[in-house]
């Protein structure tokens, strides 16, 4: 039959190819590029599935689309799990697979492999969105199944005329739009970071001594569209942002969270847009969004980053939490001003023309204008007056 | 009428004391030390205290109380106001205003006076905590509600003996155990930060170069009991730990808030070592707490720093909140491994007893151990298969 | 000045304008009908404020409006204060205030005067919405000031022609399209319910045998649409099933809540219609919503009901949580089957295009059609992994 | 192997039992008793067990660590799954698992097996406990893995000695101390209810007219501890309840939910005792806790509820959530006074000493005792002012 196989040009995905087709199969490959490849990575992943005989290619741009369908609500809810990572390859693959989806029904195919293992997040992801997006089509994973090892690999591969380096690479790297994760040896256990030279997009940044830099960046109704004034597109303003705060070291982490099989896996990431986009976003919305707007959309953001990381994004409470942190951005408009040094970014001030701080005549601890002594008398008052009568009725609490 | 005065020795609670003696009261200072003051800061608050008249004054110190009754729990909840502050002074209030209720009580005062302006946060955080503890006393306000102008209390200070600068400091200071905060001219806008002279505990830290600092950090049951493997009272480290991490600039920010009347308040603030122990704290409980633990911890954490901020730590929700976070931590025991450089800490490792990334035989994305393929194959059918019948029912989701 | 009035046609709303004429304002009178109110009761109203000497008058037909902006939100989130009041009165309020402030503006009003006194929560409503919708009007609340006693406030209004019984009712009614408050000597107690005699709607129920009562209501996407298949607007068909519910005796209860100014408040109501679709209406959802939308959606409504009844309808959080609430009923759409029997209303059976339950090729503890034994072993080996993991590392938990 | 059965002596426990012995097996039959079943049945499923050959069996009564170990935590978050449903079954799973295998160890067994079908939720909860609980013992699981057909398993009865009807029974019924659920025909759609002969505890509960009846609930810490002043253990006190509720017809419904497998199921359910215990017990919490707490505690009772539902008891983040709820419960101790009609229970009175409607000097509507008019005035503007601000400064919402 034919099967579309969502591609990569990894290790994985390439042994598919010629696995599926010795099964009979044809093969189809499809390149979701979301925005973390390079035009030489794209060529490679183009020249390795014509080598191995895909009868057909395709490499989907598709970055624009994930920043639409993904990133903006994530920004919009400033969704960092675990208080740090901004979730740069969970929401790649279900956006991947939807695009894998579309792809194979209109080519006819009638199933659809990815190459994920049976120890990772990714097949999960793969598997509820295309079981969801594309029902009627069956789902290969004959990495996962098969479970061939690495010299395996190698060896049917070479077979079919792609001979990879049989030395495996020192760190596994998932490279996207909203940042870059690394896996290592150091990553397997809990007690260790990288070293300096695996790092990636923040390679080099501590070597030499670096003045300030100051930037700013322009968001209109929560997204991003000007950074230092120039206007840009989303995709382009993180890829710029990327380069910029990326060479001062800022958005190194490393996050240890529990996967959606039950087990904790630990991994380094770099992610100095997402990073500094989520601050500088955070602290505009402290500026324009009322105390509750706050309380209520960072109890939603909590759900739907989970749903995200866990490959949840297509079921419906996914979009009504979207309907939601999309409705509270109306107002999320104004400027950033950020500083960044060695290992630091700062947020250091914020503009917006619905400034709730400009809108009072009152100066917090300085200047009263709303109201007078009394008002806050009578608010103290009754602000803790169930507490009162608790601690009345009760003697001790 | 006999009245005790909660007393910081600045120039609002002085005031306090000739006011109200002129109106006929005898009035007793209480100075509630939860640990920011030096000893030469005490001194000169029990020696103000003694010139202005006061017929008794106590230093009460309350750094290890206020360990116990708030910190551990902020800690334990990990509660980051807006995502960045620790809350350094809204807690501090509440204690104080118990522990001079305390005194009010033993000393048979028939009432306490607070020198809060009607500007801020502080006097809600007093009035609240009063009124729950100290039902039966007088709560006198007379700053706020006198709204004496800075040269009037000057004028009156003079009489009264003590003579303080005409000129008013650039910047007003709260320091305390969890935190200095600082207001200036900077502030009271939302353009600009502080400019570098101004900070306090983090001056200096980018003057010259720095070698990159390890340090560890140990806690048992979510409170910490050592810094580089010495043994120490939570208050002793947390001091040691200001110096520590201060001095490499770590724990700077500027917060923007909703105050409790409304409006929105900025301030800026040092926090090296809340801050440092907020980040090795929750990176060693996502070791050892289940997903489903902190899903719900951090739930309840926002309830509990919202209540905090608010001076509601009096309203009993607080302390059923307390109950669920302290239970938490019935595990929350290991070492956190820091490395420091100018402006970043980052946490390099952790290690518990209670690892449950130790206890599974499976290691992300590599080693299969809990599972076998088909596990994966039928917890991804199910997993999303709410999902998976809505689209199957609806056409587009 | 010129003051428009919030009228009621009550008491204190009728001795605000002598009051108000006295001290030499120009009275106009609003009375915002949001469907609780007799043809009877309106042309009272109208002859009142006319006698009294209003300058002009206002009717203003608000029941759609009040459905459309308010209810229908309440009802998409199936909100029950305290799992049983389903807010009959707390949400009338802020609409009310709405209104009145829109006319005021049209007639060039400089202020807006309410007749609520300084006990209730209705002040807070109205001053809250007032304050945000007219920010330049003053607000006047003569009651509340000047704390008039009934038998004065009786004499003014003798004094201005209107001679209104001595007699205190025994009962304050506040009757709504969602339903009538009760208050009376019982609920001023917490000890007692209202006497048989004192019900509105739902008096005499039980003096008589009645049949069981089969009746449906259709919704779609979350409005109801029609009544044992009889197509009406959702004013109509609240009404017609207030008539048709209320006659079973369903819909009657006793709330006990949090006041807004923070004392207990009991209040009995009676909302047969509200009530009705409310349980309808939740069953229907748990038709066509997956677990995750009801899971996300009851948090969300959590916290708008406590909105509307605190009178924070206009704080922007409560249209973010509308957006959510919304866009959750996309397929709310069916028929709800139920049977009444006196004091009971059972829902007996639920259908809809999108039946969640119709598009599973399983049947719950019959037929596996879904999923394999070992699919559900998979899942069940992962499912409560981290907690197994926490057991095995743990020893006891 | 020796092998413990969680056995309950219907057909698919009984059929365990040949099945294991043919396999070569020990078998052990543990049934816990969790207050569902009358001395007949108890003395049934003994003769079963030893008809059946298996080596010795073990009837464990539990239902007061049922109580003492789910109920508590479930009447103190009036856990109703749905707004309706009390779980009647689901926490009843978990715990007979893990007394079971508590009783597995004790006697040596190297194995567990339970009598579950692939098609519903019991499979999951009994595996993750015992997983959990027992994670050196095998599970066992005959009737998902073999899937045997009801001829068959008759055939395989009779050949071991046991005669059962082979017609299936017209409902399956699970009856426990918390509710009894009841499945058929009508629940496997979702048009229709259960016939009126088809209920077991409210049977005839409408067949002739009844006099309002009168009772009360006394409460101690959450905990019931008598009904109409007669004192007696939670236990008991649940059976009283449920003779005396049920016989008024009250405490019948139909739940449809979604499974923990992901499919929608629909089940009828009687739980007199467990409605009206969660009702009286709510309202009684209404009088005692603060606004604050109710909304916090109902937040963690939502998850918990889940938990339970889900199997999930076993994790730890189940105890932190007990930890809240029983903290919450402190002063949840009064009198609660209800009112019996058929298919009707009507709370009319609560009294607590832990009032806090009567430690209020103020009458909620009526009389100001506790504030004074500018107190309210004061209140009502800073209470909404952020949302005054943001109309302000935006124009429209």
């Amino acid at each position: 039959m034919k099967v579309a196989v969502a591609f990569s040009g990894g290790l994985d995905t390439c042994w598919c190819i010629p696995v599926l087709r010795a099964e009979g199969h044809e093969v189809l490959t499809v390149a979701v590029d979301v925005g973390g490849w390079s035009a030489e990575e794209v060529a490679q992943i183009e020249s390795r599935s014509q080598l191995l005989g895909a009868a057909k290619h395709f490499t989907i741009p598709a970055a624009d689309l994930y920043f639409e369908e993904v990133l903006r609500v994530l920004l919009a809810g400033n969704v960092l799990r675990g208080g740090v990572y901004p979730l740069c390859v969970g929401a790649e693959r279900s956006l991947q697979a939807s695009v894998v989806a579309r792809i194979a029904k209109e080519e006819g195919c009638s199933a659809i492999a990815h190459g994920c293992t049976a120890a990772g997040n990714d097949q999960i992801r793969f598997e509820i969105a295309l079981r969801t997006l594309a029902p009627g089509l069956d789902i290969l994973a004959p990495v996962r199944d098969q479970a061939p090892t690495r010299p395996e690999q190698l060896r049917a591969l070479a077979e079919a005329g792609l001979s990879l380096s049989a030395e495996k690479a020192a760190y596994s790297i998932n490279s996207g739009l909203w940042g870059v994760t690394i896996g290592g040896v150091e990553t397997s256990g809990t007690r260790h970071t990288l070293p300096e030279h695996a790092w990636m997009r923040t390679k080099g940044a501590f070597d030499s001594p670096k003045p300030l830099r100051d930037f700013s960046v322009d968001f209109d109704q929560g997204v991003p569209v000007a950074v230092d004034e120039q206007l840009g597109s989303p995709v382009d303003l993180i890829k710029k942002l990327d380069a910029l705060v990326g060479a001062y070291g800022f958005g190194r982490g490393v996050h240890l969270g529990e996967t959606i099989l039950g087990i904790k896996g630990r991994v380094a990431f770099e992610a100095p847009a997402a990073l500094a986009l989520i601050h500088a976003h955070r602290e505009l919305e402290k500026l324009v969004l009322t105390k509750r707007q706050i309380q209520l959309k960072d109890h939603v953001a909590q759900f739907y980053g989970e749903w995200v990381h866990e490959g949840l994004i297509t079921d419906p409470a996914s979009s009504d939490a979207r309907a939601l942190l999309l409705a509270s951005q109306k107002r999320v408009t104004g400027r950033v001003y950020c500083t960044l040094s060695p290992g630091n970014l700062m947020v250091t001030g914020v503009e917006s023309p619905y400034s709730l701080h400009a809108a009072s005549k009152a100066t917090y601890g300085e200047a009263v204008g709303e109201w007078e002594p009394q008002d806050a008398y009578g608010f103290s008052k009754l602000y803790g007056l169930s507490g009162i009568l608790h601690a009345r009725v009760g003697g001790e609490s």
